[in-house]
């Protein structure tokens, strides 16, 4: 395992108690003292601060847009993400089973230690540090969210798309279905007259198929009426110059 | 509309931007400055300072029953109860059609709006001045929170009760169904054979008979077995003399 200190640089807060560092890394499968209250506790203030970063920076969305992209940026996968560019696999506490199954690389369990150490945090310091500790991680995130499309389905976001532009729903269609019954696959198109586009998709479930199609025909529209596409890439660019400049003469070497 | 200066008083807070108040008692029926997205934060906020008085005060259950507890402690009718101790409903602003249909009398409108005060105040003072405003509300509630018992259903609370007794678990039977499809009432009757308990309840659905059988069931298992009702009163006296002791001699004039 390394160092704890390179974690705490990472993170940016050196602990006053590691003990709560120790815990928040540690995982039920090694030993009674684990992260999981802690992952309560963390979970929470994370919830909050993730709610009060979004409410300032789009001071013109409801709350039901809220609550969309905050489920967006705490779920599972997201969290995981930020566990891996911290490399928090490298610190993990895991019981003999959990190490010889490749526990430290499961999205779940380093998702639960990451918020257990934004708990830890803020037992350790109080809410102020442990607000810095999670910004840290989700300023930049959150310059590339678009409240209009970030977590939303692509059937939703393709009927959203066309809605847009006055054209009828797009029409999905069973065009086949294989295997047994207790593992059928289910081939769909998803038809969008107006414009021409006929694409198709297989899944598992005909939902799973239709938004694998609903995707495809997002792309296809992307590509054929590339407006949006642009007007979008645009508005990332003039949103990424409010970044505070890094020093490119440096970096460059 | 009573001033809110009262409303400041009985919240233990008083606003530098009386204007966030105005907003978070403002119902969507009433005008586009509403209180929805206050709701958002001070629903995230409310969960996170529930989370942290939880922690620290049961420090040995694990994060299941904490889970349990908290969603207890803010879920709506809770909320709404704590609205009407603090007569929310006379400062509510409402549209002509809620005003009418009783809308400042609703759960849920008083929960939300409740919420958004919490919202509001940390908004205008910061994370510590809304942790005090919510303290000041759930203090008193967390001190009678029987961490057993809290949020179980009552067919999980009967199991639970006879299965601290070692004894069989009991029996529902569906003895009685009566109505048209669409609206049936079920009669179930619940046995505890070993201690010959025998109750009978109905519902409209066999879930909600059950669980209402269960209800009678812990209220006789309790007449004929008095020790744990009386165990348990004299804890909940001696956790409340954990309390500051309000002057009597003033407070019996």
């Amino acid at each position: 395992m390394k160092r704890l200190d390179l974690l705490e640089a990472v993170i940016g807060y050196s602990f006053t108690d590691i003990s709560l560092l120790e815990q928040a890394l540690t995982h039920r499968s090694h030993s009674a003292r684990h992260n999981e209250r802690l992952e309560f506790l963390g979970d929470s203030v994370l919830n909050f601060v993730v709610a009060s970063m979004l409410y300032r920076r789009f001071d013109r969305i409801d709350e039901g847009d809220l609550s969309r992209l905050r489920a967006n940026l705490v779920k599972q996968s997201a969290l995981a993400d930020i566990a891996q560019r911290l490399s928090l696999s490298d610190y993990l506490r895991l019981g003999e089973g959990e190490l010889k199954s490749g526990g430290f690389r499961r999205p779940s369990i380093l998702a639960d230690s990451l918020e257990a150490i934004f708990g830890a945090v803020f037992l350790d310091a109080g809410f102020d540090a442990a607000e810095r500790v999670i910004s840290r991680q989700y300023e930049a995130l959150l310059i590339d969210v678009d409240p209009k499309t970030l977590g939303k389905d692509p059937k939703t976001l393709l009927q959203e798309l066309l809605q847009g532009r006055k054209l009828d729903l797009p029409v999905y269609t069973v065009v086949a279905t294989h295997g047994a019954a207790h593992d059928q696959m289910f081939d769909i198109e998803c038809s969008i007259a107006k414009l021409e586009i006929l694409v198709r998709a297989s899944g598992s479930s005909r939902r799973a198929a239709e938004q694998s199609a609903a995707t495809q025909a997002i792309a296809e529209l992307e590509l054929k009426f590339p407006a949006r596409a642009a007007r979008q890439s645009r508005q990332r660019r003039s949103t990424q110059l409010r970044l505070p400049v890094a020093v490119p003469q440096e970096n460059s070497r």
